[in-house]
């Protein structure tokens, strides 16, 4: 008999198939046992009924418990009311293991509790869909990618030194030594970029930040393209294509599992470009006509962010900020020396920011002098700033959390659930 | 005028573009430059001729060093004769940046050289086109797993214990405490498997090994799926299917590049299932016959695999080793308990493993026992214990070494060049 998943009993009707996996739930209603089968491409009811199967079956039925492993065979036929619209009519049940006091019921249960039973959380309906819509993220995003002749590069973990800043850094012991966890793979992608024209990187990264936020998460994974000859405008329209490609994509084939969390999808159906561009100016004056007391020149928080979001109903950029608050490595506005050509992405619904990127600075001495003012031991940038000797040339880039991303699209309360296993400052099990 | 990348210039012959790149090499004869401009997507003849082009242009040709950076206009016309098919004919030449003494030139460098200019290297035309065919593997390793319905789960690179032995760990400070970097996604690929039936993983990997051989990196790709259900002869099967799904891509998509780097594609024809099934038990007796003292029970080393994998043309894989020498996690042998149910995946010509898994232990009490005789701390592992509690199943998986599948893949001498920036035990940086 053939073994078959439940996403593909559709090209089984009227067959005997076997199916394998957990009991995700059951009720009985005299000779008939209703049996909910999940086996992590989907959940098909089994029915069971009594004078159609063997004894030890229908014993089997009644000794299941939630989450219990099972085999189970039987004819598919398409039921309309059943979840699903496909049905099992049960012919013999094995069980493979009684699972006892399951800890996770449909009760509602603590954070904590949820969190420290992570590993069993993730069969939950919900848990599923919002991970299977993390997997269609990624994958749209290498496909945008692949698809536009981006070359996937992989740039290291194990950093000598710091691209954004030193205090948000964990130290690894390396043979005695003392290496650093990549922040961001952005400096070993531009000299991969010289190479290949355009580049992405899809690896995780690490920011040793204490905030006890709903975005903040300790080990992330970010989306990092790097392109020559793409200045800064350029640069918002590929990130602009990106995150519309991701929403159309998750839009079209994750429409089951944007049921399950109920999201309401009529927001993400609007996100189509052109987004909304304001400059820090703008949006610090919109900050201050609602009350706020902010002062040009400041980085926004993730207040700040979410009440310049909320005012609108697309994504937006935010561009063109204090170049004292930025990157070493970010090109000034020619037209306002004082200015970065950075520019964030606030995701709507008060979300904030998703992208961070700009265009880069392709000057040797500009770069020279920014390592200075920033206090950087030029040392450990003589290889970046090879990149500006040997035939620079003007590129921009941008990276994109995959994590904060998912929240936003499932719209989710905390960052903690957009991953399998969170790592935060107080969580680094199960 | 149009910008286009050099591997589309065939669309646009007769027709005047701009291709923005870098000079790769010049030649000169009377009144004519030849270029060879490069962009990251090929690599196209530009000719200028004195009487077509202004002066500027012209005196441009004779400034331009290797490695400069240009913008260059003109027309596209197919010559059989040119490196690729296909010329610019140049009516402008722009120099963005005259690059001064490239440090690698066409004569021979020594590694540590090459390796300390690691962010220029990259521009070669070899590492250009190992690089171009990782990412055909990592790519093809990701279809191959989302054409088969296995769900991408990111396991964290924070954990809080170890999953393969605890002398090859790299200690990470976190907010004073103590993390290590993950050495293989599995345990938690296996908490996955169990909500979704099929997973993988795609991440980086890390063993702070002091081996300094051809084959060693600390920080590496693996690709890891684990699936409920499957059996060791499944696994085998689908590691089978895998390796020969990344060769085929890798001929069909990458032909230039494996020219590039002059590879004999012979060998790489022949990968088609069935591979070799060598019990350890042969194995051994393979290398006794060869002479090697080699005794029963021990784990094989590189030059083992090298002496056994020599003797196949296919990939071959080495199945059934002594338990003691195999991770606790693996199912024994129900014939001969002292063997556990772990398969190795040897490439051939030489270059050893390339895949290590196997069938998992799902007996909660037998897991227990294992936990006991390994000496590891039973608190660490009550989460993973728990999978065995609630509907365990048999399963398996197995994980692939990106990097040595593509330096068997490319016939690479040692391991450095797989990877953009790799990470030895001497060598953290570019």
């Amino acid at each position: 008999m053939d073994w078959v998943y439940i996403n593909e009993v559709a090209k089984h009707v009227g067959k005997e198939v076997e199916i394998k996996g957990w009991l995700y739930n059951k009720t009985h209603k005299g000779k008939l046992w209703f049996l909910l089968v999940r086996d992590g491409t989907g959940i098909i009811q089994a029915v069971a009924f009594k004078d159609d199967v063997d004894e030890q079956t229908f014993e089997n039925c009644d000794k299941l418990t939630q989450e219990s492993s099972l085999k189970v065979m039987g004819k598919i036929s398409e039921d309309k009311r059943a979840p699903g619209g496909y049905e099992l009519q049960v012919h013999k049940l094995e069980i493979i293991q009684v699972a006892e006091d399951y800890p996770i019921t449909p009760k509602e249960h603590g954070t904590t509790f949820l969190m420290d039973h992570r590993h069993l959380w993730l069969r939950s309906s919900r848990q599923h869909a919002i991970l299977k819509i993390r997997h269609e993220i990624i994958k749209a995003s290498r496909d945008f990618f692949d698809n536009r002749g981006f070359v996937l590069v992989d740039t290291p973990i194990f950093t000598p030194a710091a691209c954004e800043g030193t205090t948000t850094l964990f130290e690894t012991d390396y043979f005695g030594d003392k290496v650093y966890l990549t922040q961001s793979g952005q400096l070993y992608s531009e000299a991969s970029m010289m190479s290949f024209g355009k580049v992405y990187t899809c690896s995780p990264a690490f920011r040793a930040e204490k905030s006890k936020t709903r975005r903040h998460l300790t080990e992330f994974w970010l989306v990092e393209p790097e392109m020559a000859f793409f200045d800064f405008e350029d640069n918002m329209k590929l990130a602009e294509d990106h995150v519309t490609y991701i929403v159309e994509r998750v839009l079209e084939n994750k429409k089951e599992e944007l049921k399950v969390i109920e999201r309401d999808t009529a927001p993400l159906e609007n996100v189509k470009p052109p987004f909304p561009r304001i400059s820090y100016d703008d949006a610090v004056k919109m900050l201050q006509d609602e009350g706020i007391d902010f002062e040009w020149g400041g980085d926004f928080g993730g207040t700040d962010e979410t009440i310049i979001s909320e005012k609108f109903d697309k994504p937006l950029f935010v561009h063109r900020f204090p170049a004292a608050i930025k990157a070493f490595y970010m090109k000034r506005d020619a037209e306002r020396e004082e200015l970065a050509l950075g520019c964030d992405l606030l995701a709507p619904e008060g979300y904030g920011e998703i992208i961070g990127g700009g265009q880069r600075e392709d000057n040797l001495e500009i770069l020279l002098k920014r390592i200075k003012e920033h206090n950087l031991p030029r040392e450990a940038f003589e290889w970046y700033l090879d990149l500006r000797k040997y035939g620079s040339v003007p590129h921009s880039g941008y990276g994109l959390g995959i994590e904060r991303t998912l929240a936003w699209i499932c719209k989710l309360k905390h960052v903690r659930e957009s991953v399998p296993f969170p790592r935060m400052i107080y969580r680094t099990t199960p």
